[in-house]
């Protein structure tokens, strides 16, 4: 392992990927604050105010495809952020380039087929697969990291 | 990209900065147990027990304040682990120092602002206005990442 | 702080320890997934095609066992991902490497402790001293991070 790793191409590869898939998991939240203005399902009694000068106990409710955009984010969370834990570690292993933007481009890939799986929605086991794909590769690239550095 | 960037001012602060946001974010937990053990409202019946001797199912409910926090802790999770993330690819591209300290500073107070508001609350928009100013803030440095970094 | 750091033995300690407790974390995903199908307990009215061919809407509900995997779930997410993010830059500060082991090793110890503590569960305070015990691993080497980086 070498210091150079963070300009080599895999690490510049990993950075542009774990960017998009960063940045796609953040656009779940404007997304549940679209539904949540337009379908005036709030979460917290001031929220209501953003609407109406009085606020109405009416409008903190929930709402079924809010509900459905926030379980999306957070299995974004539960998978997006792991994998850009253990990319980095495992970019910094200099794996073979094309592995690793093999890797990358799945992971990416799996992610945005997960969110229009969930989101339209698309019939099981649509998204099931989906989520199954990003989660092996993860798996592929920490069983990498853990042969290449493993010191208990 | 040089490797020195791991000693580089604008890295430094980047980690200070980072530990403070993650740090802010960690305190929502003894905040949670705090509210859960005052108001006596626990999600697990073994919880129950540290209060009394005996369990108590009534105990096992929902109280608004807890959920409040929560949400906050929710919303942290959803938006500091974001911005570690690019922020530390945008450490890595080496920005002019003041401005990479201005991203660092914006996010950080827009985080302490949102807490506060939230928890208070503040009448809205003032959690709507911070919360967008942090996205904003990632995603202006997501957006010099990718145009430093770009490698599909 | 000096760039070779990245193939010092206290990164590459670091990087074993964050993968195993990245993989712990994920591997709740699963078995949310395991309990689902087995109690037929499902989130989306989709996903309850997965077990009969027509879809059953007495079948998306809540289930106590299953809402506890995920709540150690998400515990996992407040707590492995501020150690990930503070790790990271606590063995940039090149630590001591046995003090740095000793956290780690503690800290990973203390996780796996919580789940077996909140699965079984376990009678508390066992999962309440776990948790501490995590948090406290983390901010002692939030401090240490905070005390070698300071720039604000």
């Amino acid at each position: 392992m070498d210091a150079t790793v963070l300009y080599s191409e895999t690490f510049l590869a990993f950075a542009t990927y774990a960017t998009i898939a960063v940045v796609k998991m953040m656009l779940m939240a404007p997304l549940t604050a679209y539904l949540r203005l337009t379908r005036q399902v709030f979460a917290n009694m001031e929220d209501t105010k953003l609407l109406n000068p009085a606020e109405d106990k009416k409008l903190v409710r929930v709402d079924p495809d809010v509900e459905r955009v926030r379980r999306c984010h957070q299995n974004d969370l539960e998978n997006i952020l792991p994998f850009v834990v253990v990319g980095l570690f495992y970019a910094l292993t200099e794996p073979t380039p094309s592995t690793a933007l093999f890797h990358f481009r799945v992971f990416v890939g799996s992610r945005i087929g997960h969110t229009v799986a969930y989101l339209l929605p698309l019939p099981q086991p649509c998204r099931a697969l989906c989520w199954a794909t990003g989660v092996a590769t993860t798996l592929s690239m920490a069983f990498r990291v853990l042969g290449a550095t493993l010191h208990l």
